[in-house]
């Protein structure tokens, strides 16, 4: 294989928020992508960093990233929740995603993590199967509840 | 109303823990609490704490608990992860649950977070219903992708 699997740095987050960007678009919400660039180096490189980088590089260039993060179960304690999982479009099939995922079952299986978890549209096939090769578990039995930060501050308080 | 709401202590952690599995047993998954008592009390108020407990008291009993977390998103920055909100059976409509949430939301509004988030089974109706009369948004398009902690330390990694 051409590329290597490294920490990413500060250096690598406007590659990074490219391929956010690449994958919002074929999640069809473009739109939804309101980090900056300066916003995610300060939360992975700042003095109160949140998320974790990974990076698969070749020759060079940024092809691939895995962020991650430390999330908290009431059943399991201490997990790695898995926020994002990218490879470019062109750079598929050499393995880029497979080495990316697996980093981060080995940083999980280092720290004794309760569970790793992850989300997946129930539309995204490849991805679906690519999970589905683990034998992971993905359950479509819960729904996603949220407030967009416009609604968290209007939401009238007593 | 008879109760009040106020930050967590270590103290209070035996009745958050009675409250979990409360809600494990309402949601068919009893056996899924591994979490003990000791790990509840070190994740919340050791050195390197990672959730956040607010409980509702009613004449000293621990009757309601949210638990919750700061989380990260690659579209929204950092964001609040509502893990749990429960109150005990007996205890409900009398505004505990309403009162929780809304400390929530509260807690999210000064931390300008990026969105509030939180999950809910597809078969949980008055708690479906409870989230809609905030105009929450809830949806159904996700898989909950997993490894448990065994599968994490038995995948073959090269």
């Amino acid at each position: 294989m051409s590329f290597i699997i490294r920490k990413g740095k500060a250096g690598d987050c406007k590659a990074a928020l490219e391929l956010i960007h690449e994958l919002a678009l074929y999640e069809k919400a473009p739109e939804e992508v309101e980090l900056s660039l300066e916003q995610l180096i300060d939360d992975g490189f700042g003095g109160n960093s949140i998320y974790e980088l990974l990076v698969a590089e070749d020759r060079g260039q940024i092809i691939g990233i895995a962020i991650f993060y430390e999330k908290y179960s009431t059943w399991k304690g201490r997990c790695t929740y898995l926020e994002d999982l990218i490879v470019t479009k062109s750079k598929r099939g050499i393995g880029a995603g497979k080495a990316l995922f697996e980093a981060v079952i080995k940083y999980s299986k280092e720290k004794n993590s309760g569970r790793m978890e992850w989300q997946v549209l129930d539309w995204n096939v490849p991805s679906i199967n690519f999970y589905k090769a683990y034998d992971a578990e993905l359950d479509g039995e819960w729904f996603n509840g949220r407030f967009t930060r416009e609604q968290i501050q209007k939401i009238d308080l007593d």
